[in-house]
């Protein structure tokens, strides 16, 4: 029972449709005070991006039968860190990035103590969302989905890959250090995209596939990394939709510089195979997932 | 069974330095990556500061006999949001202030990058400890917890008040405005700290008693604010420990430019006896809870 790639294609569009709705229903309405803030806080995370997080969530949701409100909501809450994410690191003391998904960046837009507090107030959202009683899930699931969401958020997880990176400008990473650094950095909430996708509810998962998913998050982490260090390479900013080469301006450490672009692109191809590999030995429908993980691949042709 | 004033100071003594034995134990170690982003988040955390917050979720849950462990382990995760909200609200592009506790506040010590993200970590960490397995609470209590803190912490809470209290630059908020605006920025996260004290198990309260303790902690975030304003006014900076004057030369309404210092003192007064009025109608024992309220008022002579 496998998707062609049109009906794929649906699916993804119908989740983001379905995203949109939530997160424009659910996040605190502009005509409640403070206006600014609401506005900095929805203008930053509605109407765009490729909600990669939440359909990982979504995809993995589905794959064990859990109920798709709940999953929604998880997902929801994971793309609030996400934007949050995306506002911190393209402030000026940060990565200084002026355009984000097309648009100028939200300090750029409303200056940076708004976009600072936007942020904060974002990632409280998030585990206000997965707080709720009315989530769906028993305490005790909603309770593990603030952990996951906690962890790979912080020093340990989302936030440490940010300062490692920053830390980075100049003294060039070695290529273990690298992937230690984007395994936080980004790897930490992909991986937590999944692992709270089977928390939603519905079907448990034996250790061994938990184990399995975990290292088929890690892997994907990794894909998107090094597909994403191609396309700054490669691409202009309309295609990119943020400011392209700056990594190279900055003396950063990326696979392109470091492995070269050919070598960078063989390295996608053998961690994407790695990837389908550990899909592949579940035992659960894992459709959108690997359609989601031939996706992440493909953005660099 | 009320205490001296001395076996207070010595209660107060006590609960602080388990907090920081707390804090110490329990915050990631400088020796784990990225070390320079946990440097800056003990900084921001360990050894300094009133600990009122957590003070007042202590005496709280003691009212209500909870388990101590317990207690220490909510009061320890506010003081993780309160410790952020101070390293952000002193960014260069929020407050900018230098000073804090005495020491340089954490983008001077650490870069501003660092200390952004150190504020975004120690946010994170505060849900994390609160959703652990081993907090002694039953799941529903540790997600009413989760709850009560993002609420709190927040767009219609304590970001969302400093969203006002920055729009409000150069542009006089009316009395109202201001108490609003202060009921959000400071009494959001006063109010959780008494709130989150009553669930960390133990004995449990009736609405009525709720609702009593809440009208409490509302008053409570007020007299905190009106007596710094009195201190901003009235206090050098070896005294208060941060740069004083600040809200005066940046024409911030502040119940001194509003009210007058001598008015500003008589409110602080009527709002005192409010809240005392207010603890003494419970019937539980709410001895150090009325000796804190006590010590807040009293700062300001």
């Amino acid at each position: 029972m496998h998707d062609t790639p049109s009906s794929f294609t649906t699916w993804v569009a119908q989740q983001r449709q379905e995203l949109e709705n939530f997160l424009e229903q659910r996040m605190p309405p502009v005509n409640q005070i403070p206006h600014g803030l609401h506005q900095a806080m929805r203008y930053a995370t509605i109407g765009g991006g490729k909600r990669l997080r939440a359909l990982l969530t979504l995809a993995t949701a589905e794959m064990v039968q859990a109920d798709h409100q709940t999953a929604l909501l998880v997902a929801s809450s994971l793309e609030l860190i996400h934007a949050y994410s995306l506002i911190h690191d393209d402030l000026p003391s940060m990565d200084n990035d002026s355009l984000r998904r097309g648009k100028p960046t939200c300090h750029v837009q409303f200056g940076e103590a708004t976009a600072v507090l936007a942020g904060d107030a974002l990632q409280s959202l998030a585990f206000q969302w997965l707080s709720e009683p009315t989530s769906g899930m028993p305490s005790t699931s909603a309770l593990t989905q603030v952990r996951l969401l906690a962890i790979a958020s912080g020093s340990r997880g989302m936030a440490g890959g940010q300062a490692i990176d920053l830390a980075s400008v100049g003294m060039p990473l070695s290529l273990p250090e690298l992937e230690a650094m984007h395994l936080k950095k980004t790897g930490a909430l992909i991986r937590a995209a999944i692992l709270m996708g089977t928390h939603c509810g519905g079907a448990s998962l034996s250790d061994n596939e938990q184990q399995s998913l975990t290292h088929f998050a890690n892997r994907l982490g990794l894909l998107y990394q090094i597909v994403d260090d191609i396309l700054d390479n490669t691409s202009d900013s309309a295609t990119l939709g943020k400011t392209p080469g700056k990594d190279d301006a900055e003396c950063k450490a990326t696979y392109v510089t470091l492995l070269g672009l050919s070598e960078a692109r063989s390295k996608a191809q053998e961690v994407l195979n790695e990837a389908l590999d550990t899909l592949s030995r579940l035992s659960h429908d894992s459709q959108h997932l690997q359609a989601l993980t031939q996706q992440i691949y493909a953005r660099h042709h």
